[in-house]
């Protein structure tokens, strides 16, 4: 039983809110609801449509009730079914199945990406790159977060993104220490970094890129610091290989800031696969068990964040190689002054 | 244990998107990661931070297995809290401590809103009916639904709104028969009715409204049609009232489209609370057993919808007072031809 919308959407192609999937050795039959009949008709191709006039999981278990027969065991998403739906799951099925919590399966299926995959996340990637000039020429001190943010986008739907891929980060000045900081209306300052974090969906397909400017003359201290932040992601970058333990990129950055003594500052992990949705397997971090695999889509992404200074960060996102990695993002990493 | 997003956003101000709240008789303590040190100290007010170098779930139960001494029961969000999750948390709590899934009761709590609450609502939907003149001056027959969305998105930033409060739908020509009918790359055609729901988020809370604009000639089958939902809008307007069962809402509404013949085009439910999220409590429909009480911001959204022809929906936010109701959409809904 899939009930996760992204998962949903990954195998049969509806990309509506409200569904549950049921797959056994015959069939798939999806279950939504009336507010989706003509988009479930358009998009789903791999599954015969059930339109429930109920809720579709209580749709789901009566199917079961009458088409499954004998002694069977429904396989929940354990990650994502909350409790309270299980436990309704678990009032409406006869007495002849079992429940069973099942570990994530579709979303290790969706770390792999196939070429097809990998195409449009390039594309997706292309688009978000290609809409960095209008950072550049945007973002000017006294103009807010937001306004750049509103441009941004602006110019993102205009070039054809179906919308943003998350809520797009402008962090200037102090805020760009909030890794999370999403624009807000603080006006841009004289001086400092402005961390740009922001993606685009593209057929379906997530595009995550950030990119770290300065407004006004960067000094030593700050070429120093943007400095050891884009040595540590090529670090990380140079790394990716299939067979390499994820854990072994995030140690490859975060060393080099370490040795920088910016080891505190760097209060995240390196990265994450991307895809259908923004963040996916797998977690590029110290204390995962993952290693890379040909087809893999993920972002690499250090940054360090002295609260209440400033902030740098810089991500790519790359699809891991038969020998390596190849960077979706095209954007330089150069230092920028504006 | 507070674990939902939108719960945490309501009890402590945090916009983040990675927490946990224990709250007991004598205290309360947030636990989120590092990504969010900053952001943490600058909105948290009613509870005392904590940045776990481990995932908040972990940080959690093991202050409660350092500070919670003596048999206890820890309630979970039951209608959030993903199976793994609570299972991962069984495997975390001492012996002494029973996990209880308990009822959605911030939900209830957020139902009523008090009167900042809703003096920040009714800004946020003015905001809202405020771009609505854009969409006259922008729908036009051969421009993209997205550049629709696209300049309907940036005006709203332009406005001052923190963001969209859900996907923009703009669905034109036969596409206004889908409900949830992102915008799309499809063009609006000569003629036939253009269904537009969105809304923005300010200062956290978010606004919701759908008209539906014919463009072209609309002839008497069209004007019917729209009349008809619109009198099921107004009547379920009237209905509202402190005491009234939310599925009387539903009804006068149902039975208006019912007696024009339209009844089996109504697919949907007619309304939901509205929030710090877009869809809170109470839901309005035929099945639901809560009754409306003063505070409660609802939706009255109905529609009729004929597949592959064309739909219509219209939409406001009200607030339910000691009397009756205050619609918080100032647009029209006459019918409007473009």
């Amino acid at each position: 039983m899939v009930s996760h919308a992204g998962n949903i959407h990954y195998l049969t192609g509806f990309t509506g809110s409200a569904g549950v999937l049921l797959v056994n050795e015959r069939q798939a039959v999806f279950f939504t609801d009336g507010r989706y009949t003509e988009q479930a008709r358009q998009q789903v191709r791999e599954a015969r449509v059930v339109i429930a006039r109920k809720a579709p999981l209580l749709a789901a278990a009566e199917w079961l009730q009458k088409h499954q027969k004998g002694r069977a065991v429904v396989g929940i998403e354990a990650t994502h079914m909350a409790v309270a739906e299980r436990d309704r799951l678990a009032k409406l099925l006869p007495k002849n199945m079992r429940i069973k919590p099942t570990p994530p399966m579709l979303e290790q299926m969706r770390m792999i990406k196939d070429a097809g995959e990998v195409e449009l996340m390039r594309r997706a990637a292309v688009l978000g790159s290609g809409l960095f000039p209008v950072l550049k020429e945007k973002i000017r001190p006294g103009k807010t977060e937001i306004d750049v943010a509103c441009e941004l986008e602006y110019a993102a739907r205009k070039a054809g993104a179906d919308g943003m891929s998350f809520e797009t980060i402008i962090a200037a000045g102090p805020r760009a220490a909030l890794p999370h900081g999403r624009a807000g209306g603080e006006k841009i300052p004289r001086t400092g970094f402005v961390v740009c974090d922001f993606g685009v969906i593209l057929a379906g397909y997530c595009s995550d890129m950030t990119r770290t400017v300065f407004v006004g003359h960067a000094d030593d201290e700050a070429r120093t610091f943007y400095g050891a932040v884009r040595e540590a992601q090529q670090a990380a970058l140079e790394a990716v290989r299939p067979g390499a333990p994820v854990s072994d990129i995030d140690s490859a950055a975060r060393n080099i800031l370490k040795k920088a003594g910016l080891g505190r500052f760097f209060t995240h992990s390196t990265g994450h696969g991307v895809g259908l949705e923004i963040h996916e397997l797998p977690r590029i971090a110290g204390e995962q068990q993952e290693t890379l695999q040909p087809g893999m889509v993920i972002t690499i992404e250090p940054g360090a964040y002295v609260p209440r200074k400033w902030g740098v960060r810089i991500e790519d996102m790359v699809v891991v190689t038969d020998t390596g990695c190849e960077v979706l993002t095209p954007t330089t990493k150069e230092m920028i002054c504006i």
